[in-house]
């Protein structure tokens, strides 16, 4: 057992059920085994991976996930009551549900009276049977059962008797857990506070749990609420994927449980953030930049007078400690700065500015001068420094460009398209000239490049690239828009990275390349 | 006066000032003016246009609206109180406040007896003192004045006699408003409604109002307690923009009090996804697809089995009307769907599919083999329906490509980048050879193309692109990565998304294009 089994509330994540029905987040089998192993490490308690009923992936999960050692968390098999009028061991759903072989069994069945006649098509006494039945089945064959109460919150609010009927149908069928949930999203905290309450009231001998949406944008609110109303099990995903709106955002409600509602569910909340981006990674989907706690702004700041505070007092500006959720306060360099933003910024790469100093103005109005042509140096330190070294005069020049040429030929009888480029330059007073091909023109492009600079400066074998963006700027003008390119490289120790702008896709990929490398070899000179 | 004057909440918008703070939202000067128009369309009955004392932009923008005819908002510029030791009418930025001329002017001050001592670094009664002959200034010169208190909770918490006594200035000042902020967004919905509820039994005489920001995704559920305790302004911004995490998004809280709340705040609420996409194009931000309410998959169903029950009976799966707040029910298509979504989305398309067909399991066989390479038809409806023709032999060829090229070619002596492609292919029996440059490889691309089928399809000169959006699918491979290019056309009427996907961002436009030309040519041949 782990240290932390008698927490006052159970983490049920659901990112692999519930989050797969949002748009654009979808997982293989190996994502999804992935994920599982990495909540298991945080700490979460139960981990819901899929519905065997509904379509063979989530079947193969179940069998591949025998094999993960987990440490801690139980796996749960979602799927639903028995049908109307069917036995319960003659259900085929029920059947997989077993067959997944998991410790613990969630099923959900219908509180709302007009969803039981109107989409069910059948009696609340029926209902309740296949409730009833359903959980005692299950624990009959040494399930942990969980069933989650769909729409309770709309039903109860239409006729308290049938929801309150339903769940006590679960209760007597010997549920260990009742799930409240607001499958709609559409209550508010209140409400769920006091809904909660009245369920303990009256069914006391089962614990109360919540599954909420964010529909309006109250899915933590009303978790949060839930809690309060007694609620010890919070259902939700990471980042908050799942349909429409998404879930509740446990990225969100465990740092709040944690560390403002004084309830220990994790061990180590400082790997919250590390969950976060894992789980974007894997699901291939942006990271939302503004997202709560964990979120690359979540601790930046812009304003000038706010920069000024931040220095003088963290907590002026900082409701937390940054680090707490595994965060890091971010100074933003932008046309609202003032030069405080500029010269924390110096500190940290190293190049001390002294503050109303002409360079300190300089690199400001240089700053905001490429700012208004589409630059963005806020995920671009490596460009940022660039800049700083060239104003300081800590900068020498490594090559000098004189054209680069990329072709891309595509055909339709079977033969590879081809791209390639070339690039013509001098270093010193030696003339490159070096052609590559690539899988594509940008890749085609970094080769040639490497190509003509290798034999001047083999350290740069050491850099590669990890990550490739593109943003349109202005997408009105379509395709003769402005294009921003973001590019990381690395040397296996250490990321930075650079962008580029132009109206061309190629020049601004080519822009934040070059300066990937030159950066690099500015540093290595240790100019 | 409006018909609204009587609103039981009035809407306090600082989009164009607290919502600039956030990372990535710029508006020049125009941006802003228009920006305003359209608050004031909607209803919001206060727009915060800027801070004067804090960049000349600020200053601009309020010389500038006066021109604005605005027909219910009031225009408030924001500041803070005097310095400390300096007389009101001598303090630089008092003066800014009353040059831009507006109506409303807004001051913060310090409640937090903490900041007063160690970020201001004066006397809690200096500190009052300079609450009080601000507000008394400003209301002299026959302003409205809001009192927005900074840190309000922050303070509270930690000496509720200091805090109360900061507001206390105000009232005396003769402030109209006395604005709680939370400042850090660190406080709970609980809290909030509490504080304000001892706030408007303290100094009953002055209206309270609430400024929240989404630190811990709370900030809706924030302003919603506040309401509850009492608060009759509500802060906020379009889409929730500001610093860090952002402020309390007014397009969440505007449908809860209207909708949830039965608070009737603005007149037509089916404008409200409107502005929500109208805030986003003008300042370049993507649309954030979940977004409560106004979200594109705001009320998507994925789910096959949520997609049958909605067939039946909307209120099943969605909380409010879609239409009320000018959204609209979406289904997706994706690997979950079950053929429901599939043959609703062939009958909007006026192509029906019967359900269990051979053609309906083909297209959906063909749908998950293709999001499996990285396509996503959720917002290429036309690239689905290209699908759904060529499986229904509702299709004919209008051209056979044999070849394409693209060559960029970069100089750096002050020439302009070349940019060229051809295109080589068949109509019929005739071949055909064209070259063109563009401003881009797409563009030209796109010219070469059309300059090919013109001769063949005069009608496609109707034709225009009006958006190109370019995603990386998985980023890890850096340029090698897979491109998914999303392609928007219109003839002027009707829209239609394209989608390409490819190692090659130029293969992966091509492939959109080349859809969104085809599309067209086979609606207007009626094949």
């Amino acid at each position: 057992m782990s240290a932390l089994s008698d927490k006052p509330v159970r983490l049920y994540d659901t990112t692999l059920r519930d989050g797969t029905q949002g748009e654009g987040f979808q997982l293989s089998l190996l994502d999804k085994l992935r994920i599982a192993e990495r909540l298991d490490a945080f700490g979460i308690d139960y981990i819901e991976g899929g519905w065997p009923g509904s379509n063979p992936k989530d079947v193969e999960f179940f069998q591949e996930a025998k094999k993960l050692k987990l440490s801690h968390a139980k796996l749960a098999a979602f799927g639903s009551t028995r049908r109307a009028d069917t036995p319960v061991e003659q259900d085929p759903q029920v059947k997989l549900l077993l067959d997944a072989e998991t410790p613990v069994v969630t099923i959900f069945g219908k509180s709302w009276e007009m969803q039981v006649t109107e989409v069910l098509r059948t009696t609340p006494e029926e209902n309740r049977a296949m409730i009833r039945d359903t959980v005692a089945y299950l624990k009959q064959h040494g399930r942990e059962v969980v069933y989650d109460a769909e729409h309770f919150f709309d039903g109860y609010k239409d006729s308290p008797g049938h929801a309150l009927g339903s769940l006590q149908a679960a209760a007597e069928g010997g549920a260990d857990c009742l799930v409240l949930c607001d499958t709609n999203g559409g209550t508010l905290p209140e409400e769920v506070m006091e809904i909660c309450a009245i369920v303990r009231a009256r069914i006391p001998q089962v614990p109360v749990g919540i599954h909420t949406h964010n529909d309006c944008e109250l899915g933590v609110a009303n978790a949060v609420a839930a809690v309060r109303g007694g609620a010890v099990q919070v259902q939700g995903t990471i980042n908050g994927y799942g349909e429409r709106t998404g879930n509740c955002n446990l990225t969100s409600v465990i740092p709040i449980l944690q560390l403002k509602m004084d309830m220990e569910v994790v061990p180590d909340l400082t790997k919250l953030r590390e969950l976060s981006y894992f789980v974007d990674d894997v699901s291939n989907n942006p990271h939302f930049a503004r997202a709560a706690f964990v979120g690359r702004t979540a601790f930046a700041h812009k304003g000038g007078m706010h920069v000024n505070a931040v220095q003088k007092l963290a907590r002026s500006y900082e409701h937390i400690v940054p680090q707490a959720v595994g965060n890091e306060q971010n100074i933003l360099v932008s046309e609202l700065s003032g030069q405080s933003n500029i010269l924390i910024k110096a500190e940290q790469l190293g190049i001390p500015l002294d503050k109303g100093s002409a360079e300190a103005k300089a690199v400001l109005q240089k700053v905001k001068e490429l700012e208004n042509e589409g630059y963005s140096f806020e995920a671009a330190g490596g460009s940022l420094e660039l800049l700083i070294r060239r104003e300081l005069g800590r900068y020498e020049k490594t090559f000098d460009l004189k054209e680069f040429h990329t072709s891309f030929r595509q055909y339709r009888d079977g033969h590879d398209p081809v791209c390639e480029a070339t690039v013509k330059l001098y270093v010193g007073e030696v003339p490159k000239y070096t052609v590559a091909e690539g899988r594509g023109v940008v890749n085609a492009l970094d080769k040639a490049l490497r190509g003509a600079l290798e034999p001047f400066y083999p350290e740069i074998s050491e850099v590669s690239l990890v990550d490739y963006k593109v943003r349109i700027i202005d997408s009105h003008d379509a395709t003769a828009a402005k294009t921003r390119v973001l590019i990381v490289s690395t040397n296996g120790e250490e990321n930075w990275g650079t962008v580029g702008v132009s109206e061309n896709i190629i020049e601004a990929s080519w822009i934040a390349l070059v300066d990937g490398i030159d950066l690099f070899l500015q540093r290595h000179r240790g100019v």
